[in-house]
């Protein structure tokens, strides 16, 4: 099976798909939606929304898993985080893939044991368990811990399993 | 020229269909996009998403108008809605669609005179303006209002136009 991570955000959203093989995981697919800052925030959601589906097609993913409890500082960056989330979100939704959120804290932990790892300590840690020569951009190796901390998820006890939103 | 209103909500999204004919304004179509508390949050996205796509496919519209400049008590409200406009933009922004947002103070003034008019009254200013024999439901009648604003608001001089965001 494989999973799409995603690290959701207007200008600079990361993506990586990963496959589980036995006990070790694969790196598919990572990369970033990148939306120049002349672009209009409609024509960035659409990017968004056109690259999550293309991404859906290509790789027939059985979960895709984002980041969720946030804590803002203020409603306006809630708002457009939203906007990006429901732009990917409504992607999933109209292909009939289930949608799981992860909490940040959650995420770092399953990776390196620290709830407060930095972004360079988890960009290390993922290539490392995925086994990539160089290290993905910041963005995309967030994506690409989400996809895996969805499959540390997984324990195999239902009542413990996450629920898609 | 038709322009397609939007009042967006994950459980009921309004919304309003309203062509220009001379002077006069005809209601198209308008209804609510319904979502059933026992639906996930992500099945929400992809109805409201789905639904708009078809409207668009439908009618044709030049222009899409959505509320804007709100205010929020807190940023988890702020989110929700965020995500329900991202999957209207969205699917706005993918058909080349342009998205213009009024505030609900100027919706309301454009319509009553009254920049705090009750949303009884704006269902009444509304049901006149359109020639309609019945009140729309609350959300309909406040999509069909913003749509009016939208061409209240194209005066002729470019310096003046509201802007597509």
């Amino acid at each position: 099976m494989s999973v799409l991570g995603i690290d959701a955000s207007l200008r600079s959203t990361g993506y990586g798909v990963v496959a589980r093989q036995g006990a070790s995981f694969r790196c598919l697919d990572q990369g970033l939606v990148r939306n120049p800052p002349a672009h209009l925030h409609s024509e960035c959601l659409a990017a968004i929304h056109a690259r999550v589906t293309a991404l859906l097609e290509t790789h027939r993913p059985e979960a895709v898993a984002l980041e969720g409890g946030f804590y803002f500082k203020n409603a306006k960056t809630a708002l457009i985080l939203g906007e990006v989330r429901g732009a990917v979100i409504a992607a999933c939704a109209l292909r009939g893939v289930p949608v799981y959120e992860y909490a940040p804290r959650r995420v770092k932990q399953g990776l390196t044991g620290a709830g407060a790892a930095s972004k360079e300590q988890v960009g290390r840690m993922v290539a490392s368990i995925l086994g990539l020569t160089e290290l993905p951009p910041e963005d995309a190796a967030d994506a690409l811990a989400i996809a895996l901390c969805h499959f540390h998820g997984r324990t195999g006890i239902a009542a413990l399993q996450p629920k898609p939103i």
